[in-house]
């Protein structure tokens, strides 16, 4: 769990480099989004649970690699764009794997069920938020393929299983393999939820 | 106290759930802007306050209640649309609700005067901040018709009668009896503020 | 340091004060946009250490300060235009006096190096950065002159010189004035970072 932890935050990493640039950002404006979007679903996690020292300032080497991460993707960033379908894999990996760690830190501070669920889908999506709302456009998770949809049902597989008895383990790899191939299988086929619009000439 | 906050949370999640439809997002997305507009200021304002745990983490109803009237929401979006004054009711009741409990939470903590007008301005107005802020739009509390001024005017109304000697259900009553008053007043008669407005060609 | 301290909220509100006007928001957004910009970057800084209380609910003159500040901007704001140059170094040194303030936080409760620099960072620019958000732009610090840039340099000179034996008083007012004279130089010689742009075209 722990090297995809890794893959995931240096996905998620990527993510906001490309999302920086797309806004013209300096390379510093680069390492800040990196550094959000990668870290700041999990930032938002432990406030929210109240558990303090935050992750991340425990474990400095994080930042050098979301960092690093994010600055490398300005050299390699053509490069990456042929590699898309690559890049989409590990982006979903990372969704997947920060959803079931949201999941594991909230059960060991004993925090009710529903709570469970929330603190994985903060882990899961809060980054992508942040990333947006920094970059000045409409948060996508909320608007495109499956995506906190797939955070949530990974994280309700998950405690099911638990709650048959199945070990720890065995539930994060079945959850895990099965939200990949959910979230592969929305972008392959454009699955969507259902939309709700109204017109914008009322309150 | 405790109904009208439950009214205050519904009428806040419709209004993000409003909000979500004229920005085309999926249902999903509905539920979060729900979930954010209705806790979201408690939240602020518990972070702020380093109140721990989190109020809705201990209060799992809440959650499924702000969820529930946020999808319902989209369901009766045209019905919505013509009770449009007994929604605007709700949401200003919602604000001074809010407003007033966040004062309260404050004092019971021993917090400075000002600390305490502040938590209760953070209770009632962050939730629409964060709801425009997620639909990419300038928060509608810096521009419009009194609806800030009507929690800072609930706060200090609250906490003079309470140094005044009154008891605290008189005051809480009182209060939100005119902040009420004040802030349909204001809708109705179009009250605003005074506007600052300078050229945007200079920093 | 301290009165300095003073200095750099009055300028940061002051600056949250016209870019509110900027938007055409009424006195009271006006006000929170003041409050946000000047002590928003403290609040980020405490909840993201952990140190709660936060710092201005300690200190409620602090509150009065930037706001009396916001507000006295709506009525000066011609002559601030004319004034524009001292704006500027009053920023700078907000810039500057920020980031060596949360070094020190951040050092006084044991963290690692590269928390300490992130802390340094996060007061100096997260009001700046919420300013923007709230006012519904993508934060010129990603994008303009050395800003961003200049609370790192800080930040690390701050930690060096502390790490070759120089006295606290000492490695602060070194670090103070080179970081004030970075920030001027870069505002008169339009220095820039690299910038990283991609089509908008792709993901």
């Amino acid at each position: 769990m722990f090297s995809i932890y890794l893959v995931a935050i240096t996905a998620e990493a990527m993510s906001g480099a490309l999302a920086a640039g797309r806004r013209n950002m300096d390379i510093f404006g680069v390492a800040v989004i990196a550094f959000v979007t990668a870290l700041g679903g999990g930032t938002i996690r432990d406030v929210t649970l109240g558990r303090f020292p935050i992750g991340w300032t425990q474990n400095p080497e994080y930042v050098y690699i979301v960092i690093s991460a994010g600055l490398l993707t300005t050299l390699i960033a053509p490069f990456v764009r042929r590699l898309k379908r690559l890049f989409l894999v590990l982006d979903a990996m990372g969704l997947v794997a920060f959803s079931l760690i949201g999941c594991s830190v909230a059960l060991s501070m004993n925090y009710a069920t529903v709570v469970v669920i929330m603190s994985g889908m903060i882990t899961g999506i809060c980054g992508g938020i942040l990333r947006d709302i920094l970059c000045g456009q409409v948060p996508v998770v909320f608007q495109r393929e499956l995506y906190a949809s797939v955070a949530l049902t990974v994280c309700i597989m998950f405690l099911s299983l638990k709650y048959l008895g199945v070990t720890t383990d065995i539930a994060n790899l079945v959850s895990f393999m099965a939200g990949l191939l959910l979230r592969l299988l929305a972008i392959w086929r454009s699955w969507r939820l259902p939309t709700f619009s109204i017109e914008s000439d009322w309150k």
